[in-house]
């Protein structure tokens, strides 16, 4: 069990107008778990998604992508299940992704374009079809505004526990709401296990701007839990926007507002996010990997994801060992040819660890030692060669990582 | 206890005319363990190498370097310590790397440069000078042409076994000896353990030839469990040519000569390589990874790290469970971002597992099962879209790799 897991909000999840969510046991994979979840988005919904760029995307990315370029965002209904992913099923689980659509529009008087579908679960075998349509009529029938826990129960495989936040802001008088939900808990390598975000806001806002809000929020919370173009077979960020608070449509990204529903849907993701490492599978520690003052953004990431990346330095945070040898060696192969590493100051929380090409003089090691203990612990790289920088989160190494995916099918 | 290592040839190394070996028990950095060796070169000697490309390359590293662009191979000695890899050291470390030439120079009465250093073991931690100056003498005093075992085990730090092997050949009628040792066993992720080898050899070769040699030998052995640009701190592979042997030295890279020398190095190396894979901390799978039919080598190394890298299919591995979409999902977040996944087979040893973009019409999960249950397995991916192939070794993940690693320093 995780040790530092935040009290879950999800339990205190608030209702956005204009959707409902409906869940169901279908057996998917095993018995007696709610295993799909459907939302029912209000006519006028905006609904804008990024997606995985994994070559092997799974057959409903594929589909959601076809969907939301025919509707240009007119989306009324997701359907989402776990246990089994779509993913390596050609053109057979192509056609059950579509078959899927079709029922449920037929269920909700929708045209089957009107309908994103979603899988997580394990790749490379069939959707078990049957199963999955008899629990939409069950999800249907369960529509409500008040299932956001249900649902972000729904949504979890190896999760430990369901993730929610909320957030709520002031736009022209009118209170606007922002809930999510998020799912994926495979955070060692983090490019390799599904996550599934669901942000519902209800402000009125045009599908441009909300396009480029998604952009926004996924670059500064998803995306630095995960490698750009590294991803797994389903991962997608979807947001959707009502329009029942009663503001005025938002269309110019530069506008005020705009910047507020930006900064509260970004702050959202970056919860679901974080939420996302603080369950990863067996994880002990949360780490937040800072890197300063580099060329440009590229490198800055490059060297966070060597650092988050390297089961030598995981290992050592599990042990709560300060080994910050291996710190080093992650930075010296990061891939940043022309590194000096002379000039560069390695922090672990507020403790100089290392400068000048080893340890700092003022280094003893009782002090990091100390800052290991903790829960929350902060790797700070000053590269001092520009004016760049980035953050990635991520989660420690433990028994339990491999435990729990060499256990993950049987 | 890894369940598949090769019988250690160690023990059957054979000497090679022109090299004494002596070892010493140092306390580097733990009691009563051979932690430092010295090998000791003919007059005449040829040697070559090729190091790490890690940013933080270790001091001795540096001055490997320069000993050999100094004296252009004439090196007459080499000495090797482990415990303490005299990395992120700064200027300090490289001082103490020139120190450790000197003394030893002083000792065998050679000039400092004709001595090359290597450190494995802790990073950024300061070498324990006056133990390491102290174990010199011992290991002069011990110097001798059968102590290829002692040498094998007075490298290793976390590997179980040590690692050798001896060929002969014959060159102008004259038999020709190749003896190597190599330590390394941190390979979940192999960029991130120092390897070091040493083959010594008794045929007469030009300094260019082999360098040539030692490039191709490298390529297709110790860079085949690692990725090109992505080493620890500390990785080195030498070859020593004594020209005891009394064949005419081989100048041309065009002669049969050379290529039978060659192909013997490589054939030692590439055992020294695999050797290091199988004493992979907590291994107990040896995994071939082949990438066949791609558009480059460069692509095929891609697919086959992607696949050796990933925690999610060692894990699988480990737990001998034929979770197969993992590998898939592995070849799609590659980096080949043209690949048409649809064209591809994936084989499991000689099981079609999947092609089409889904699960073989054929496959039935028995078979992957069954080939699941082996000590040693190949996955084949068929790419079609190219004549480039490429081979990977790695090994599975399991719950002793955490433990090693989150021990390795208390």
């Amino acid at each position: 069990m995780p040790v530092n897991l935040v009290a879950p909000e999800a339990h205190s999840l608030l209702p956005v107008p204009g959707v409902a969510l409906g869940i169901a046991k279908a057996n998917i994979r095993k018995p007696d778990r709610k295993d799909m979840l459907v939302i029912s988005l209000a006519e006028g919904t905006r609904v804008a998604g990024v997606f995985t760029t994994n070559r092997f995307c799974a057959a409903p990315v594929t589909v959601c992508k076809a969907h939301l370029s025919k509707t240009d965002g007119d989306i009324r209904a997701l359907v989402v299940n776990t246990g089994n992913a779509n993913a390596g099923t050609g053109v057979a689980g192509l056609e059950k992704a579509y078959a899927t659509c079709s029922e449920l529009a037929r269920l909700l008087q929708l045209s089957p374009e009107q309908v994103l579908p979603f899988s997580t679960g394990v790749i490379l075998e069939p959707l078990p079809m049957d199963r999955l349509l008899a629990g939409l009529p069950q999800c249907v029938a369960d529509l409500g505004n008040s299932n956001w826990l249900d649902a972000a129960e729904a949504i979890m495989t190896t999760d430990i526990v369901p993730k929610g936040v909320s957030r709520q802001i002031t736009l022209d008088g009118k209170v606007v709401t922002v809930t999510g939900i998020s799912k994926g808990s495979g955070m060692i390598h983090p490019n390799m296990a599904t996550m599934l975000g669901y942000v519902a806001t209800d402000a009125a806002i045009s599908q441009g701007a909300l396009q480029a809000l998604v952009d926004h929020a996924v670059n500064r919370s998803f995306n630095c839990i995960t490698v750009d173009g590294d991803t797994s077979t389903n991962d997608s960020f979807i947001v959707m926007a009502t329009g029942k608070a009663g503001n005025a449509e938002i269309v110019e990204v530069a506008s005020a507002a705009f910047q507020q529903l930006q900064d509260a849907i970004t702050e959202v993701a970056v919860e679901l996010a974080q939420a996302i490492v603080r369950d990863g599978e067996g994880a002990t520690k949360f780490m937040t990997i800072q890197i300063e003052s580099g060329k440009d953004v590229d490198e800055c990431r490059k060297v966070a994801y060597a650092i988050a990346h390297s089961p030598l330095v995981k290992t050592a945070f599990f042990a709560s060992d300060p080994n910050l040898g291996r710190i080093l060696a992650a930075i010296g192969y990061a891939g940043v040819d022309d590194l000096d590493v002379n000039a560069m100051q390695l922090y672990l929380g507020d403790v100089l660890v290392a400068e000048h090409g080893g340890r700092a003089a003022s280094y003893v090691e009782e002090q990091g030692a100390a800052v290991m203990q903790e829960a929350e612990i902060t790797v700070r790289v000053v590269l001092n060669r520009g004016q760049a920088s980035a953050t990635v989160w991520t989660c420690d190494f433990s028994y339990d990582y491999v435990r729990i995916n060499a256990d993950y099918r049987s």
